[in-house]
């Protein structure tokens, strides 16, 4: 079987050697070198070539490297190509600590301290415990889940919500838009886990930040285009809102002129919360080809409609 | 019974008022109204008067307010006075959510983040998940045991060392002071839970410094006087440390002028990891009132030879 890869150039180079090891039957062309085109039936990348189908005539699926498939226009794509996220466990891995990391400083008052630090200030403040803080996750998928089982075992008090229902251990659970509401009432810290989509677009604006309790927190790790900025600041100079940890920025990088840099409030970071990792990822790679052999469904394929 | 409480005001109405309703038979005063000296038996403080035995000629127990004794000068009491820490499970929750906090975030490199934040530097850098970090706890009481069982609940590489031989479940462990070399050569991330006492007192020194991985990252929420403050300024400069988060230090407060509070590798909060949480302390102080009562030994009596 021929595949193609268009992507970082060393990781690109690790799979291929390990494929050529776990899997010879496999044959991993690194783009731009595709072999003979014709015989290319899985292409796995970032970004696709613009033509896919022109390039690829006898693709069978487009497999994502990465968490997303958001950054597919997949009104380009026919739309009987299976789209296919990237699941693996090195991802979720780095999403859960992540999520614990900025939920801890932020429920600690970690980003009122580091201002007191620069001031020279010693000062302390009044401790809650986990269970006293309520701790809200939107979108309940793989590192949705994941990232609340941990933030349980903490002993936070935690909330989910997402578009369909859901069930999860020891977290009250809620969905759709008409118990966003309630949802967010109860969120003095808010994760933004949720994919990408045309209802998802800006959903992180003012009309929001206002049903969150006064001086909550927002931990932004969805995507870029999810955030109103302007919302956000006038959130945070206004009180509404005490702090942000955010991920994900639109545009990517984020202009060094962008309010976010240096605002005492923001704790911004240059989309690291989770990164596709090289080993877990070629193992959950070979697997989804070994299905796709099978004639079996590929773990991640997504819902065209709903676009995750 | 009639009892002494010499600290907090607040924490101490609170106590006060709790007691009256759960248990009428106990005695709360609260310092400096002390009712009749002769009859109190058992003193609840931070820190004594200075002749505690002719204040309270019957004193039959010291109970620290908070998880040390080591504020206590343990010469100018009674040898035979039993001396009890505060075991509380708001304290311990504290400490796990501190420590699991600043593990995190030297994991995930944040020191190195945050100050490209102040440079509007979008760079990222090479991931690491959690399994592939080793991170070694000195100090395997209460605390260190809680704290090492959340880091454990992430995926950590996670190695002990303790005085004396203790046995945790997913977690190698060392002890004394020949296996003390080993132990630090394992620890990426070295957390210290110690007791200050006269063995540790200065203990996080230039060499054992040495003694740890190249680059390696200190969490200090033990005692300040354990850290010899010149040293560590000198591996984080030399590079031999990366980062260090800082709770504890000698004085407190630490002085403005004091260097750790502007380096740009240091994260220095003033002493707020963790704190005697005032309803579960009670809860935890009343249990202990019984104990004496019922002639038990009470829970988190110190030994006076080791001082903790």
């Amino acid at each position: 079987m021929h595949i193609v890869y268009k992507s970082e150039a060393t990781r690109g180079a690790h799979w291929q050697r390990w494929l050529a090891e776990h899997a010879p039957d496999v044959q991993m062309h690194i783009w731009p070198d595709i072999g003979d085109a014709t015989q290319v039936e899985l292409l796995i990348a970032w970004q696709p070539p613009e033509d896919v189908m022109a390039t690829f005539p006898n693709l069978k699926a487009l497999l994502s490297v990465g968490a997303g498939a958001d950054q597919f226009d997949l009104g380009q794509l026919p739309p009987e190509l299976p789209v296919v996220r990237m699941i693996e466990p090195g991802l979720t891995q780095g999403m859960v600590e992540y999520v614990t990391f900025a939920v801890l400083g932020l429920h600690r008052d970690m980003p009122r301290y580091f201002q007191q630090q620069r001031a020279a200030q010693w000062q302390t403040h009044p401790i809650r415990t986990a269970h006293q803080r309520r701790v809200g996750v939107m979108g309940l998928g793989e590192l949705g889940q994941a990232s609340l089982r941990q933030l349980v075992s903490l002993g936070f008090d935690c909330a989910g919500w997402s578009r369909t229902p859901r069930e999860l251990n020891g977290v009250r659970c809620w969905h759709g838009a008409e118990q966003l509401g309630d949802f967010l009432a109860h969120s003095e810290i808010l994760v933004c886990l949720l994919p990408l989509t045309d209802s998802t677009r800006g959903m992180l604006n003012a009309e929001l930040f206002a049903q969150l309790p006064t001086g909550a927190a927002l931990v932004q790790v969805g995507r870029g285009p999810q955030l109103n900025a302007d919302d956000l600041l006038t959130a945070l100079n206004g009180g509404q809102l005490s702090a942000a940890v955010i991920d994900v920025t639109d545009p990517e990088p984020l202009p060094v002129e962008h309010p976010f840099w240096q605002h005492p409030a923001i704790w911004l970071t240059p989309h690291i919360a989770s990164q596709t990792q090289t080993d877990s990822a070629v193992a959950a790679l070979l697997d989804n080809l070994r299905r796709y052999q099978r004639g079996e469904p590929m773990v991640g394929v997504i819902d065209r409609n709903r676009g995750y």
